[in-house]
């Protein structure tokens, strides 16, 4: 390992943390699942995850995005990957442009985690390799893709991300 | 998705594709599971599967990695992913470095993909994006880490990736 | 296998059906899974799956209990698993109870079958096992256990079934 | 629970149980699955696990068989599940045949437990009913069938379990 290679996982909520409480016959956030992911994917760096918010992205709010800004900021990493509901993960995204010298991954799921079939570890294994190889920034990993942020949407209707340039 | 993003997966066999054969009591390279696990990581950008081989890579020869260099030398991708054994890994990245102009990941799994607890999900996730990501040149997904080729070795009694600097 | 040993499945909905629609934010009774596990169990014996409603049984209405009843009664097959939401359960099993000649046995998970962790392939396992080898009469399998009608109720405080005769 | 409701669980090995040693590139009969299979299935009765051995079936022994006798013969339960090789799961069930006063569950698997699909789980489930519903004796659990020992084969060519009065 690099010197000075170190990962810091902010988790904020979303599909990916989803799991079914069978006593309110409904689905909610719960405790991260990046953990027991980089567990089974035998990741040997250092790393340390911080769970920021429990939240559907639908939730998120200006202010959570604030908080969420402000955490970076003030923090010493130079690499982040961060777990986010999908539905405004490009609007959280946006807001983290201006933050310099550091290389930002949002991803999440399109299928909890703790499904037997799930986009969740496919995604969470490309932001772990993004915030090791792309230049200072903030990124998507979404969709088998790394977008660059502000030019990538998600498109509701065939539930995949997709690059704005694209026809 | 960018104009010309497209990603050749070449496949040699290694553990990560090792199934159980009942009637032969024993563990043998299958078809490539690369397939399965860019579905289910709802993978949704161009891309090609070639078999080139199943073999477990304490068997990889010498003309197997003059194989495979000829392949990516005549071929017209751009980007490269190659799953392949852990035990050799290293020793076919480095008859690969001398071919310009390409990204070219190599990547593979401890256990296999077919087990329930296995690291070649995240590990196929992050070459798909160091592919994306990476300059030109040629490097190893491993251990949660992307390396350079040269400057890697697998450390067999503590099973994992590990760069060749390190202490 | 002996001659004559056939199941019928019917589906009826309930928790081990339940997928996630990530546009809807939510849980619902999806298409049954029976038939995937019945596949991965390799099991090797004639059974027919039937589904006759997708509901959550919180919802299954005396109506809908009629029809089931019903449908068994004029059905030819003289073994029966039911899979079912399991809020409920124990009252669908209790309107069972007078049909003569029959082994019914009603199953159902406390966590969708579509999960990676699930009882839902143990239960269903148990389910066409006590199909095979009770005497004719209506029984329950869950948490492990095989209950008779009438003497077995949902520790919803607890997330268990448990005998009724228990103190 | 009925008062007295108790298994107990003796494995022997088998391919239920096999692991990958990747530094050995080969497949061996590890820790026993069955305790993870039964949490998993919410299983919420008394038992007991005892690992006698850890063998594939055909290198289980006469001798072995002797002793896995003697262990019941000499114990105190009335239901036992006992996880077994398939290859010779008939022959050992057969010796057992004398045991009186006795439900005792012969299965196992076709795929490791640890595979991501694997008949175990679905197998335990059904020896698991089976020990509780099926008359003092001897049986195999497997291809969704319940066999009495004595009656049944392992068809090899076609990898499954079959009745020996079968045409």
């Amino acid at each position: 390992m690099l010197c000075g290679m170190f990962i810091k996982f902010l988790t904020t909520g979303g599909t990916i943390d989803k799991i079914y409480f069978d006593d309110l016959s409904q689905f909610e956030v719960g405790e991260s699942q990046v953990q027991h992911i980089l567990a089974e994917g035998l990741v040997d760096l250092d790393f340390e995850v911080v769970a920021l918010m429990h939240k559907d992205s639908l939730e998120v709010t200006d202010e959570d995005r604030r908080r969420l800004h402000e955490y970076i900021e003030q923090d010493h990493a130079r690499r982040y990957v961060i777990t986010h509901g999908t539905d405004t993960m490009p609007e959280t995204a946006e807001t983290l442009r201006d933050l310099e010298g550091r290389t930002i991954v949002l991803t999440g799921a399109l299928t909890p985690a703790r499904f037997r079939q799930t986009d969740a570890v496919f995604n969470v294994g490309m932001a772990v390799a993004t915030a090791q190889t792309a230049s200072p920034g903030v990124y998507i990993a979404m969709s088998g893709q790394v977008f660059e942020a502000g030019a990538v949407r998600k498109n509701r209707a065939e539930n995949r991300f997709e690059s704005i340039d694209r026809n």
